[in-house]
């Protein structure tokens, strides 16, 4: 058998389960967000997106933009290295303040994503800390389950946001073991929340270290968009702060914030920070100008609240099988992979609705769903044509319904 | 002992080894690369950069910047999520077009950045091929190691471009045995050449897979800018390009060329591409018009290789111990860490002349030094100040000139 047919064979696997990725060539139309066009081949059709996570609209934020014309008018487009070796602008050390501020640490440090933060940091400490237990959510991110296995120290798995069973786990350590417990603040595709308080709690009382990512918060909860810890009051509880500049700063990049020591031990040790081109200028000056931004202004938080309560009422009402949970996420369950693509083919083709099918890995299988992320600019017309869009194509096929909903119970 | 101590322990022993990373925080200045700004506390001084991967300038070029600000003001700032939801932009779909075009290849692949791209396809690789064995050059950048290491498959280290060591452990190998032969074609460090076509002798006489390296070479080498490969006329025979869309293309980014289904496979497998958000658009705008320049102009490239010639024969002449190669980069050998981060300390404090000095792990202790990268914009009077400045350090502390110059034979 020869490579090709092997790695050919692979893909054919992905397609047998219906889940093979088609990515819809999408152009964005700026300052109208959601609308955008789709092409395919030479023509575009106007779309409106329900599955960005520029889940405030900051990606067309005029000083956002703003800070990115003048950051290519300034200093050009790439950085010209690395953090080390000439690629650290003053945008980056800006930037890197503006976040230390944001979750009231010492310091932060930038890297080009949010998943390489988390690799970095997660396989950095582990081999820092010798002998450290992680103790990690059986939820988190695949950039958390990436850092923790490529640290290659023990991990142990607890019970998705459940206390007594990280308790129980944490209990059978001597307390002098060194130990983090890595766990997100709304978890992205079920749109639960961590109990960050209790969980600090149980930190203190077994001698462990925190570990946040609050990837899917920052920007969006807190009073000045420190995320789900700044609401809670529980931000100064946690050791390392994880977060994303694209999201709902609508930019790119990742960063933690923690310690002066722990953000320096990871800059002097971390592959995935030393060995690579740091972020553009111009995305970083953008980042600063949208964190600045949404410290000051509430108003895209409420709304995006509002606007997430609204359209699961509205969901809940017409009888689609809508996940429940306390954040902004909005999951409908479909409960079938190739049952989820064609929906969303359907609504893309039929109705302009564009929102991407969720499919193993990034859920379990089962429970492939829609997530459906409404907007600060999603108005009550874009809900109510998504709604009726989805009602149409459920009472097409009710046996599809009533096994989605079943499925959700 | 706390989280903390421990923390600072290993942040100490970098201290004790002289190799603690301070980054220079500088402003470059549009449109008159290689001059910058050094920032220190609120002063700002005059600086020329001698030490950016930005080769060619081309993070300065005119296109470069109109189609960054074009995208922009188009589609706005990040791109609103990963390559599958809602993240796959037209600039994307261009962009890969032409890379797969650059290198004559089916399809290509963007990644964040290089580093990512390195990772994320040889872990993949070796998860997809079971059994398959690594061969890597010793002298293998840290995010090949990383792909490697994290593909968690057999792997067989070979000398630095040593065709026999490289024979020698693939003979003993099965022929059926999955195997790929790993390397770059420009070692950044020391400016070696890989003889890239016997290295396909090997991998078909042999029955391995090719994975080249270009991230040193793209933009700079052969009539289009397609590496070394290209100009050795053997870019077909490679399975595997990986490239940067940072230094010869002056942005940020990484990608993958290779045969469509090679693409597929990682595209469908990879966790460091699937679960990321893309690049922001107006970075990878600014990557295809550097590209689409790079295809059809040559000046950048041959003005480029003039200059490292005649620096490398004005720092011989000046008996300043630079190390010898065919390529683009001017190593200067220092052989310690404690004078190496203090003779740039000097130039910066001194001279203007911004270089950072290169330390383990970048490359191996005992072989410390300085790594100039001139580039078509570095003027005559720009070689001259540099080459008589160090000519100064060097007469001021013949002995270390003496001990540099014994490594380096």
């Amino acid at each position: 058998m020869t490579y090709e047919q092997k790695l050919a064979d692979a893909v054919e696997a992905v397609k047998r389960e219906g889940r093979y990725r088609v990515f819809a060539d999408v152009k964005r139309r700026r300052g109208a967000f959601p609308r955008a066009d789709v092409l395919k081949g030479e023509a575009a059709r106007p779309i409106t997106v329900w599955c960005s996570n520029d889940y405030l609209g900051m990606g067309q934020h005029p000083a956002v933009l703003a800070a990115m014309h003048e950051a290519i008018d300034l200093v050009g487009a790439g950085s010209g290295g690395t953090r080390n070796i000439a690629g650290t602008t003053h945008y980056h050390v800006e930037l890197e303040h503006e976040l230390a501020d944001l979750h009231g640490k010492e310091g932060a440090l930038v890297f080009t994503s949010a998943f390489v933060a988390n690799e970095a940091a997660l396989s950095t400490l582990a081999q820092l800390l010798p002998g450290c237990i992680i103790f990690s959510d059986e939820k988190n991110h695949a950039s958390m389950i990436a850092g923790i296995r490529n640290g290659r120290g023990p991990k142990h798995i607890f019970q998705h946001n459940d206390l007594a069973d990280l308790e129980a786990q944490l209990k059978k350590v001597p307390r002098e073991t060194p130990k983090i417990i890595a766990f997100e603040s709304v978890y992205s595709m079920d749109g639960h929340i961590a109990p960050i308080g209790a969980i600090c709690d149980l930190a203190v009382k077994y001698n462990a270290l925190t570990y946040l990512d609050e990837v899917h918060a920052v920007g969006l909860y807190g009073p000045r968009g420190g995320g789900v810890a700044e609401r809670d009051g529980v931000m100064h509880r946690i050791d390392i702060i994880n977060g994303t500049l694209a999201k709902g700063f609508g930019v790119m990049g990742g960063y933690i914030a923690a310690s002066r020591t722990i953000c320096d031990a990871i800059r002097s040790y971390a592959p995935g920070f030393i060995f690579t081109t740091s972020l553009a200028p111009a995305v970083v000056a953008g980042a600063v100008a949208s964190i600045r931004h949404l410290k000051s202004s509430s108003i895209e938080r409420e709304r995006h609240q509002e606007r997430a309560r609204t359209l699961k009422r509205m969901l809940t009402a017409a009888d689609i099988p809508v996940m429940s949970g306390p954040s902004h996420i909005v999951p409908v369950l479909v409960a079938d992979p190739v049952r989820c693509k064609a929906l969303t083919d359907v609504l893309l083709d039929r109705y302009g609705i564009y929102v991407q099918p969720i499919n193993y890995p990034t859920v379990p299988r089962g429970t492939e769903r829609l997530r459906l992320t409404p907007s600060p600019q999603h108005t009550n017309a874009d809900m109510e044509h998504l709604v009726n869009a989805l009602t149409e194509l459920w009472s097409q096929c009710p046996m599809a319904l009533m096994e989605s909903l079943a499925a959700a119970e």
